[in-house]
């Protein structure tokens, strides 16, 4: 049983290598009468496309999408949407290098040994190309959680060990504002400039580094989770763990909870005003899920990124044969992943409250 | 869709609740033919199980697994195994106080929020009983996987603050054996004195720790894991974050690996002897998972659990008015979850071994 | 992947043999805040177990059900039911007689061929004793949509050449008292009489004889079924070919619809009344279902069995090794197994329909 | 939970509207190293696409179709194939008769009454149109079957009520070559030209008729399908079910082995010489397969189609008002569905038993 689907009632299937002709994904599941605002998909698309920035890959993309399918009329109508984005700029020659040649810390020897076959042009299947497909499927369960007065965001919190102070601002709009106004999408000016530097001094040395994103969200109601096992938190880490080069997931307290006695890691609820239905505790340690089902408080998490395994330096491999040899990284890639990331990361977890979403409806008669 | 069933092609099902009749489970996919010992599935239930010493709950269950299906004449027949734990110690009185009351950083809230009614009893379905089940399922998981050559070995690499040094040894029956020598099951002895020490000193302030668990998995061939959304470390993420308590999860160079430069990160690959088909690498950053699919290298992750929510300490909470209300742990708990989690932490990884095992034999013709 | 699980979000696993400890199944999904009439189930499996009347197997079963999770003082709370009936009257003796030989159009060979390992114990996996967890599981459906004002009913429409007329009434209470007043389950008393002398001429043959089952559904709203592939009826037809013996379906004008042109099958809507919101047509060759989604009207379909195949006859077959050999039926066995399977076509349906109900649920915002 | 996607393990996601940008489908799950050959798929959409013949209808569609991904230098390599068929003619005008009238036996109405929004553009994802994709994917099915020795034949066995007789060769090549040479698709060229006569009639009439198709399956290994629900005539029924315009399925002795007694229906299982490996049985009503699982004799079974809905004809119905209204039969349409209908036919086959081979893997250790 192949993996390339995800969710069960908001489901995508996605499709496409690097160099192919075109990527994209079939959302099935998605309710009918929603508006695709078509805008706001590329808006997104936008975020996530090479060529950004002088810290991310010079790959030229535009990553236009188009619709092939289930919207009419500008509105979902629940038969199955299809979203293209074709390949432009497949400078396939860039990876002659590595037909035979197996790239330290990629995918390649593992493809050939699974599946004995591997299509050797940018990575194939395993390049985080794939992922904008992930990010126009995400903006469709995004413009549903709208709906639904969910809203998600996040920001790069640390690149090597630089790290972003802990948000004050409980205002999404303005943080994602203040995200966007710099190049590597952390919502703390000053810790985004100093992290800017350091990426283009690595970048210039010819290598890279890996780097975490944090990721909130907010008006998500009480309820969303599967017990016993697709819990809120299990399918978020999943989500997340699926995202290329990740090699972390925490929620709430997360790791650091684990130092924690129970007298200090418990959050306590507070009584209710009179016309209140909200649920609130004095502090979140929990990050808005308990049991597996989410309270109704902040949703937090935390995501960590290894860093780009493609170096312009010499590294000593292997060929198919098994023999030694020597690699040196060509083709166009990213110093830092998460300043990209930052949406791909947001799309995964619309994708899981979407579906969490829609599989509550069935909870109760 | 409701949530109590894992994996694809070795899938499980639980059911039963803390203080109903019985808990229990149905495997469906195991092959046929496999020898099922029931003697090692009910020594791996032992472990689990409550009231093994002075660090873990005094309630009394002697989880005894029953097979009631599925198995002919001691071997498997490919039909659904259901296996059977009758509960025992039912002090359900002990679980009057929190009816009306929510325990803070218990479910008790979010069930009633979710299904608009609850089973009180020692949590009901959110009680971290449903793993004896896991257990007794992944024990048989384990049983396929040693036919297979492939061994799992977790332990508790650290309590509160307190930290076990990295394990030198790759011998894990000698290290399974000096885990089991002691009640928080440490593979490092002198870390463990210190452990048991602490978690009998939570205990006797009638609070409780948090604590991680590490997990290394030898002998699993390359090619295991679904690209791109069922990778390993996706599956095995999803798994161990479903169970009772976890926070966090991270594989191979985890979160540290996030701070680190791609010329420091990346495992290069060692030329291979003439007779051997085994990759190697000189590091293993990867944690044996390369592009989601297992390379052949060793498989290591770390588990990270809160601490225990009941403690015997008066709370501030509400009730289910949303009142102001106070509350003190009663029933039996454990001061720290751990020694009794590691069993779990093995169990689920077997699962989702087992599963991507049978899973990859359709990747070729 | 093993197929014991039926459903997606009214999701129902069942287990257990022949002749093994016992049977059951877990609901996994059934909406929390359902009463669970535990006598109402019982009465349900009284219809379909074993030695009812001189023309049904003499096996005695009391086919006694105990609930053992999801259900608390007496309501369903979201969690996974699980269903116990425990196997009684095991003379597993009878069957030494089929360890080694082959009955023939049994299922012994094919069990062998799969996983070249059998519990031939009355068939053990494969004897339709394993549908007593459906119709268990099928009475909690039918609750579920009596809730919803759908009514399923299912009676014998032939025996062998024997056919009743077609149903004049509209009145299901009515039918079902007339159908559970004889033991054939034919709506029509006469047709009943003349079946009930057929069978025991066959019985007293030691042969057997096929028949067909009718259903009809009423009060089913329009909008159930999933296109493209998960059509009402297609999902109908699955369940119904699932159970032992069935060797076809058809819905609405089904066979005999093939030979009609599209100005005599074509089913004219009628206007509504002004205060209605009920599609109506003056024909139902639809069977209730068009573009496989319910459109309100009654929903029909028919299954035909096959004669059961044991019979008291000596009959040529061959043993494992494939040599010639010959059997005569032993154990207790129906000359004719549709008064029983009345109640498990109408289980089926009542799963399909409770299942249909919930994903109809996510279809818009 | 849409309904889009066929299958487990070989699983196919369809998306696309008549009148829409495209059509198309990705196959997840095609194991790598197959041999992609795309003039075998085009031939196979060839038959299938309208404009064949005077007993088609006249829309003109090359369906030509593209490969996006998953394929490298000729073979499948185990990640997604995304296969895309452009929609050229279409004419929506020709529907907008249709936009706010139910046309009578179409679906028009229950997709109102489902999503509460519908794209009427020539029945929108209601159209038999979706079914190019499903003979696009089919057609990899087959070629993977092919190299497993297993072939699928179908034919049309009647027109109204015009009956082929049974098949006397079992040279499937022979009979493919003899269907091919009429335009009917029926491999007796007597009743052939008597079923093409009667066709063209009904069309000229403004008329339509339905029909039935047989299909045969050699080559199959004893062992696909998965007891108890994914028994592989209970899949095989749902495909065929799935297909536009269905009413019926029967496999082997079908609804006549009803009207059987056990003694005439049962199968005798014959001596096999001493070097031979396969179960022959004298008689083949069990249609190759017993219990669920293929037994390694011939698969067969039989569909049942209505007439097309849309009849040149004046006809009453309502409007979206429930008001009464007229309505006649415009665009370009088949007289009778079953001469196109015989490669969808096969290529639900080849899904079913492509999906069966795979799952069968995973059965013994």
């Amino acid at each position: 049983m192949a993996g390339n689907s995800f969710g069960q009632l908001f489901r995508i299937t996605t499709f496409g290598e690097s160099h192919g002709v075109a990527i994209g994904v079939i959302i099935d599941g998605c309710p009918a009468q929603l508006n695709i605002d078509l805008d706001f998909i590329q808006s997104e698309l936008d975020k996530r496309k090479p060529g950004q920035s002088k810290i991310t890959t010079q790959r030229k993309e535009s990553d236009t999408v188009q619709i092939l399918s289930g919207v009419f009329e500008g509105k979902s109508t629940g038969t199955p949407i299809a979203l293209l984005i074709p390949n432009e700029d497949q400078r396939s020659k860039d990876y002659g290098h590595n037909v035979d040649v197996y790239r330290p810390s990629h995918a390649d020897y593992v493809y050939d040994a699974k599946y004995g076959i591997r299509d050797h042009r940018g990575g194939g299947r395993s390049s985080a190309r794939e992922t904008a497909a992930r990010v126009a499927a995400g903006a469709i369960a995004k413009l549903f959680l709208k709906q639904q007065g969910i809203e998600i965001f996040a920001h790069v919190t640390s690149v090597g060990t630089i790290e972003a102070p802990n948000l004050e601002s409980n205002d999404l709009s303005a943080l994602l504002q203040i995200r966007e106004e710099n190049m590597v999408r952390c919502a703390d000016p000053a810790t985004a400039h100093e992290m800017i530097e350091f990426i283009d001094s690595v970048r210039k040395d010819g290598d890279t580094v890996g780097g975490k994103i944090g990721c909130i969200i907010k008006g998500c109601p009480a309820g969303l989770g599967e017990p016993v096992f697709d819990k809120l938190h299990a399918d978020l880490g999943k989500a997340m763990l699926s995202i290329n080069a990740v090699h972390g997931f925490e929620y709430g307290s997360g790791f650091a909870g684990s130092e924690l006695r129970g007298s200090q890691h418990n959050d306590i609820p507070q009584p209710k005003a009179a016309d209140s239905k909200v649920f609130k505790t004095t502090t979140n340690y929990a990050g808005g899920i308990l049991g597996g089902i989410s309270n109704g408080m902040d949703i937090t998490f935390k995501v960590a990124f290894k860093p780009v395994a493609t170096i312009m330096h010499n590294q000593q491999t292997i060929n198919a044969a098994g023999e030694a040899s020597e690699i040196k990284g060509k083709g166009r890639h990213d110093p830092c992943v998460v300043p990209r990331a930052v949406v791909i990361v947001e799309a995964m977890a619309a994708l899981v409250l979407a579906d969490q979403f829609l599989r509550n409806k069935a909870s109760v008669i």
